[in-house]
């Protein structure tokens, strides 16, 4: 750049910036609570380049738990009621499943059968109902289904049911030259289908439980394979082993809402530097829903009870967010 | 923006930028032959918004296979060399070594017996050599080798003998708005501790071979433990499949040297719209080294007999090339 255009162009750009940022509050559906603070406080402190807390912007690695932290889990995780779907829709094909369970129990809809079924029968239904195509089939299977179902509750699509905070926080963190990844125990190609439009995070930033793939030659075609075997459970102590897998290096800010999130709040914790993490906790039957201890799905317990001790950031969702959904008014 | 700000910004912003890129050629160690001007044209043909081949920024996923590639693979693969130097280090802790192959045969630099050791005695070296610290740890161990350790013939740092045009080639494509992934069957964490620094690809964008790992409390403290066992061969077949599953999308350019990188290219090659496949063949024994169809490291026979057939674009190191290493005057 010649002298003359840059004694020209920086000033403009430096007076143009800050004007954008200063004007609006990058947070409007989040309360001025404590927790807020608090987001705002660490943001302002790692990209404060004088500032002893300073963080280079590639080292700002965010991640997110997705059911129960950016979309609703209740009443069932959106993908086991995908699955049900699914096995419905195959059923016609697979006679045997009347009498078999738990496709049995997701034929009837009976989700007491189904849940009591423990992780080893949901899995089968995963693996029965999610396998056997191509990850771009089954994304498109996936697409189908969030255009045409509904959210029994909201009468929604799922993907309406997120809360509107997170989608808030996501870009308030983009903007300030974070990367932000989901780290779920959900299917990986289960969220990639809709993680761009919904979340704004692109497929090589989302994280996931996988089930084993192969690559062949189908009619000739080069094709990958989705095959009926679990690949990696990304949940619990996965979560950190799937952080380093995927990414590489330890995150400076976690963000979940149950006890599956442990570890990864706590790996995440234990860095050097400045850390952030955060609970959300679901205190809002009205708006949303209210569980902690006692649900089977987003169990919030030992997380809750070490949260401060950690110095993890518990989101009161009934007082801290004045918006729960972005369907609200 | 006001209105005047905008009038006044806009102007000078496309007045600087054509003036940057149009002043130097971004390629300058490529001779301006058939490749050179091939990926020129592939990459015009994919940014221009108002052509019949544009690819939105965030389609613009190119890999890059690292061995042979990237660096050089000769007299060995860098990292057999790594982990032969690391068995010697830790043979005084294990004096079973001593008359145990492959270890005896690292200890005493006998690589031919190595080499015939095969797949399974190599991955022996690797897991005893590579496994039983944090991931962390081993970067660190990878980081003090290549500070010390010296390519025999050319006598400098392995990381100096990267390939000056495909540095620049590497540059390129992110100025043109691409991401670049390394995709290689190397090991994940032996290659991300160092190809920020040399490659400018973060670890995030790391694609390789690795073994399993543990998240476990260690002395109280949240750690990753790597494992003695494999987790994922990321090589020939499994090189689509790791890119599925890291990156999410099929990439719309790929770039290899071996049959090793065949299904890589293939899977690439085989997806609608505009498409890149380059491989790079090692025709010069004088700056560099050159083999293919005979050589056990690199083997490159098949991939280059369908070649042509596959649209790839065949680099003739020696022509096309006008310097291998940046260290060339």
């Amino acid at each position: 750049m010649s002298a003359v255009l840059r004694a020209f162009l920086v000033p403009i750009v430096l007076l143009y910036a800050p004007t954008v940022f200063a004007a609006e509050d990058p947070l409007p559906a989040w309360n001025d609570t404590d927790a807020k603070q608090r987001i705002v406080g660490f943001v302002e402190a790692v990209t404060d380049p004088a500032g002893p807390d300073y963080v280079s912007p590639d080292e700002r690695i965010a991640v997110f738990d997705n059911d129960g932290t950016l979309w609703s889990e209740k009443p069932a995780y959106f993908q086991l009621l995908f699955a049900i779907d699914r096995v419905k829709a195959l059923a016609d094909k697979h006679p045997e499943w009347k009498s078999k369970q738990p496709f049995k129990a997701a034929i009837e809809g009976d989700m007491e059968t189904l849940v009591g079924s423990g992780q080893e029968g949901l899995l089968e239904l995963i693996m029965a109902s999610h396998a056997g195509m191509t990850p771009k089939e089954f994304q498109s299977i996936v697409s189908d289904w969030l255009a045409t179902a509904k959210h029994p509750r909201f009468e929604r699509a799922y993907t309406d049911i997120v809360y509107q905070p997170m989608l808030e926080l996501l870009a308030y963190l983009r903007q300030n030259g974070f990367t932000t990844f989901i780290v779920s125990g959900g299917g990986i190609e289960f969220l990639r289908g809709w993680s761009q439009r919904v979340y704004g995070i692109p497929p090589e930033q989302v994280v996931g439980s996988s089930i084993k793939t192969k690559y062949e030659l189908r009619d000739g075609k080069p094709t990958i394979l989705r095959l009926p075997d679990v690949n990696f459970i990304n949940d619990k102590a996965g979560k950190p082993v799937g952080i380093n897998q995927y990414i590489g290096r330890r995150p400076i800010a976690a963000f979940g809402n149950s006890d599956g999130d442990f570890e990864m709040l706590e790996w995440t914790s234990a860095g050097e530097g400045p850390r952030f993490g955060m609970i959300v906790h679901h205190t809002d039957a009205e708006r949303a829903y209210a569980y902690d201890r006692q649900s089977h799905v987003g169990r919030l317990d030992k997380a809750l009870d070490e949260a401060k001790e950690n110095g993890w950031v518990v989101v009161d969702m009934k007082n801290d967010w004045n918006r729960v959904f972005p369907f609200e008014n």
